[in-house]
């Protein structure tokens, strides 16, 4: 019970500080400070809850560390669903603080939501979309397997992992606003609907793929420490 | 004694350099500079001062760790009154330092002081702010709740929960330019008067309101590390 | 096996995203946004596979850390040949994710190949640029040779390192797009060509003379902790 | 010998990196980036040279310290004179690169001195300048004493010191370009000359008196961890 609580919370900040960042101060603060506020709330809930629950915070993640060999599927299956339903709760509660604003729609200025192609930031190809994705989620993954792995110095696990996701933002935000994370795309397109759900697929699968892949390379040993 | 002084030292810091950098440099370095200052200002402390009185620099964290069983009711009253001194005291110190700037005037200009509504930054409602200060004070103390106790490794807390700011800021300065912290919110209020006294019992109502729950939280033992 | 794949995932890593950002989205997030970049991907990297192969990431840094007399030549060659095929690698995807964009092409928007002179960024002299980039890894390098070596502490490394190289960014992108590292300079001059390819000499011989002049320095003793 | 030579390097990045950045790229990286330049460089050096030399690079850090009881009279001298020399010779290999940029002179553009008044930055009063200089350097003490004390961490001291000096940089720059520290201000003047010689003695004597003071205080045992 405690775990799933934890991953409720820690998705539940991850999207309201880091969709909240780029919903209600985006224009003021840039790609780059969007780009910080997803990296240092997990930063934050990885030293907040991270005793408890190891703070994934992410289904990608979580599915990463199954494919590693670190964790069962039957564990991993509340986390997931705490982590979908923290991200819900996490759009809800940006939705609620952004609708404060006499101007804000959620129709015009959405949740944060990620997406591909015409009409979204970059405009990139969706096949720009799926590789950025697969490939950032893979080298997340290396990081957070590799940091929390025997060898490494594990009080500096949260810190460098978040410090990772700041940099995978400053790169892909205009890519696909980036997800690595289905529940951190999940929670924004159930309230955004439209575009934001017909793209979702991707947003669940791209992250999936490169995360369990690094899970796998894990697994083979070929990454161990010496 | 030593306690009182270290949390005064520190709220002054707090005041003064992340209030300060609104004032002082608000324009130059827009909302990102702004939410760093806070954030590492509180780093700084938590090092310099963390080992004395555990550098909790604002009334809402000591009530929030008075909630969550960790310390007296006894202990927090110095506390208190050493924060909210030392936030009028480095909202003073500010008030002199910008007035050494030619068009500088209080009333014009501020001091940093929390608000919304009608011609406060993006004009949020009050529930919005409310609903804002509750939310983001519960998070940061299940930060530092979290990265304080048991099982998280105590020499990264100050870091984590200054980075934890520093996101709370990148969100919320244009709800209510952040507070989370009474006694930061008080300083600069009794020197810039009329609407920062008006809508003060809000920043100190909401914080409290949502590091207590937090504290509740943790005191259920629903949080505790495995 | 083990140590050059660690290394080739380590620099294709720090290429996609350092150099990512400063293509997708260089005119967004700034020269601040593009060092940090460069810096966290390292930082990330240097807990992902610090364990692994020590995160060199770097040609220079490789022979930086042979003449201090910490690793053996024939170490160094493995290493080297996986730092310049992880730094061609990232480019190649990162040219791959940058053409979706309907607008982009090498030719007219590159791949954040080094350069100095007419037409790029400061337009600095190639005196400047050599020593730029002779003082930049030289003192990049007794960070790093320090920061790892006996009487510091060893957890904290790889972050002083990255931000190191944050700074170093900082400084010298109008200078040279900053180098320090052979590898990074390698892999997005194979695809842009021309002057890039012209240029890249000095971005083999400059690092590796500061590099070496460091290792000599460290293996003098003269900086050897207390 | 060797801790001399590491203060020489040492307030040698700083002033190269720190003044560099706002020399080279300070219209691109604004205030924010500058800030962070000088804090980052500190960190790389603390790090890189901590366990050699403690890292000062700065006499008022080096005499805040004896004030403190922690050090003699006798060693500082070699460290003073170190710091000013590598302050001077930073100063010196900035200009050469700057120099490379065909329309930097250092008449025009100078190399990130301090001062205040008409034709400064935000052109604060001296007395605002005087009063920034010591209330910074007296805080910035706390946190160096603090951070390097029994009870505190001591693997983090050096990243919580030098984010520190990052947000006195938010803070101050417009009101004096930031000292806190005579030898990253008697670098840059002695090159600069005219003005900035003539209100270099300010950026002696203040930074002194506050690190001085804050000595004294900690010598006093009124912040001495529990």
């Amino acid at each position: 019970m405690r775990k799933p609580l934890a991953e409720f919370i820690g998705t539940f900040t991850l999207v309201l500080f880091g969709c909240g960042a780029a919903v209600i101060a985006g224009g003021d603060i840039g790609l780059t400070g969007i780009s910080f506020a997803f990296g240092l709330a997990l930063i934050g809930m990885a030293y907040g809850i991270g005793s408890v629950s190891g703070c994934h915070i992410n289904p990608a993640v979580t599915l990463g560390v199954v494919a590693s060999g670190r964790m069962s599927v039957a564990e991993a299956v509340p986390y997931i669903i705490a982590q979908v339903a923290g991200g819900i709760a996490g759009a809800l509660v940006l939705m609620i603080i952004a609708s404060g604003k006499a101007d804000y729609t959620v129709a015009a200025n959405g949740l944060g939501q990620n997406g591909w192609g015409a009409g979204y930031l970059g405009e990139y190809t969706m096949t720009a979309a799926f590789v950025f994705e697969v490939v950032a989620t893979f080298l997340f993954l290396v990081v957070i397997l590799g940091a929390t792995g025997a060898g490494a110095p594990s009080a500096m696990a949260g810190l460098a992992i978040g410090l990772a996701l700041v940099v995978i933002h400053l790169v892909g935000i205009n890519v696909t606003g980036v997800s690595v994370n289905p529940a951190r795309s999940i929670g924004p397109a159930l309230f955004v609907g439209g575009t934001a759900i017909a793209q979702l697929w991707l947003f669940i699968v791209a992250p999936i793929i490169g995360a369990i892949a690094a899970g796998i390379l894990f697994r083979s040993g070929l990454l161990d420490a010496e």
